[in-house]
């Protein structure tokens, strides 16, 4: 959207009543006809718009598009998606935003979809990501850096997610974190974290932080074969989410969370991933890379974001998540 | 270069004398018209064969060109170097190999040009990369790795390329590794390793190792900032370097070096790493990120490849690569 358009549509919003477009001519300082082709522009956008280019305009409602100018309406951040790039369909948002990463991307540039063709998840696997319902979210970080610290940036990011998600329920309860990065609501999986990361020698040089967050979508809609442990945050809270609102208070607790990392690592933001720890004392399974496999109780998270599991023989092992699956739990 | 021209070439270099065209025709089961072309590219791409078609042919000399062909007759590898891509010029070797990694490239395929115009060193300093005299070479790797071993995969690099300057010398004298990467010759550099990662959470995707070794150049011709601190193996043996044996007994020491590194990481390797360590017990001024100095003695690296440096107070620091660059020795 271009600037002047931005404009009316900021003018449009703060009104309480019908603007005509003489005010609005005035205060813009452009001419009427501008301001009925701004309005136009508007309506195809999917704003509704009451008015003819004779009386007054009035803002009657909002398209449910994670548009860069409705997101920075609620947004409350210093640097992070200050720049928004939005996108009907991408492959991948984290495909998208790598390239212009490598462009020279600033940090914070994010790039949104209302769609993904093929949003991937962890270890390869796909990420189910329909269109105009849910957030496909990847953000360009440039983090002051080493290479061994960034992992904990995953969990770190969880923390966020399950803040906004208990914000939007008013209530923790059934909101947890599953080791290491997928968020759960009553058990089942609403919330995808993906980071990649480019790095010379020791030195982070950028990562790409990408969420995918399942907020209307209708798990009877999902694949087969997630249908059983997934669900989004509208069927668990029983109504429809604001996804520009959910996305800029996101935007805000993720900075806030960045920023405390920046300033502590994640030892300062431990105790906040315990409380959602989903596993605390519970019977896991570990599948190595290798193949073999061991069992044990999980006894939290460590300052460099690893599993802790207190195995038969008495042993308290840390697990790498790079390095395992987890089985189902065994109770 | 075709397979076929190949055949022609590995035919001649086998031959203890002459080769009639009729001889290599039946051979090889191609008219002797063909032979003949396949000479005439042979002599296109630098190769001194005698003869006429008529008579014999003799392989009277190979170009100094790093061409694959000219690799592999020396490579002894099982996996690295085992496809390479020669080019006669390009911005960076790790650039190109970056770039075919992402379309999917294998697993130690190997970029190598003749001259780079934008030759990249750590923390975004150029690597000075004239045409025709040296080796730069960049490989794609695709361990099983988690991110936080990755970067001990640079000194063990190290260890490979001091190996294989002492073979050269036959001499371990005055062959020494400067923390982290850099490869000394009587106290001048004469290599650099740049590792790049690619990531996705903690597991590494990616790696592109790029070792820039001055092997012929004339260190009067290098830019007047470098003049003083760099050299290269010809001027310290004072003999000319044979650049094709050399890249190819580089990629045997690399390759053992990683299998080495797979079977027990760093820890494994750092006794050899320790051998060439050039700071061992000097006084090193550490200038960290946030531009605070302080002084010590440098006691060795551990098993994560860090350098430990007892401090003045009493207190032994590790110092990450990524953290710090390193003052010039305080003696």
């Amino acid at each position: 959207m271009n600037e002047a358009t931005a404009r009316v549509l900021g003018a449009l919003r703060s009104a309480s009543g019908p603007c005509s477009g003489e005010d609005l001519s005035t205060a813009l300082g452009v001419s009427r006809a501008q301001i009925w082709k701004h309005v136009e522009q508007l309506r195809k956008r999917g704003y509704e718009i009451d008015g003819e280019p004779g009386g007054g305009y009035r803002l009657e409602s909002i398209p449910d598009r994670l548009y860069p100018e409705a997101i920075a309406a609620h947004l409350e951040t210093r640097w992070l998606a200050q720049t928004i790039e939005h996108l009907e369909e991408t492959d991948s948002t984290n495909r998208v935003a790598n390239e212009r990463a490598a462009g020279g991307g600033d940090h914070g540039y994010t790039v949104v979809a209302e769609a993904q063709t093929a949003g991937r998840g962890r270890l390869g696997r796909s990420f189910f990501s329909p269109p105009h319902r849910n957030l496909y979210s990847s953000s360009i970080l440039r983090p002051q850096l080493d290479t061994s610290a960034a992992p904990t940036l995953i969990p770190s990011a969880a923390i966020a997610v399950a803040d906004t998600l208990t914000e939007e329920l008013g209530s923790r309860d059934g909101v947890e974190i599953k080791w290491p990065n997928d968020l759960l609501l009553g058990g089942r999986k609403t919330c995808g974290i993906l980071m990649e990361m480019h790095a010379e020698d020791a030195r982070v040089g950028h990562l790409v932080l990408g969420i995918g967050v399942n907020l209307n979508s209708d798990p009877s809609q999902f694949p087969e074969e997630f249908r059983e442990q997934a669900t989004s945050l509208s069927a668990f809270a029983g109504r429809p989410i604001d996804r520009i609102s959910f996305a800029a208070r996101l935007y805000s607790r993720l900075e806030a969370v960045l920023d405390e990392h920046a300033r502590g690592g994640f030892a300062r933001l431990r105790p906040r991933y315990e409380d959602y720890f989903q596993m605390s004392g519970r019977r896991v399974g570990v599948v190595q890379m290798d193949g073999s496999q061991w069992g044990g109780v999980a006894a939290g998270v460590d300052d460099e974001g690893m599993l802790l599991v207190d195995r038969e023989d008495g042993v308290r092992a840390r697990v790498v998540a790079g390095d395992v699956t987890l089985a189902k739990d065994i109770r």
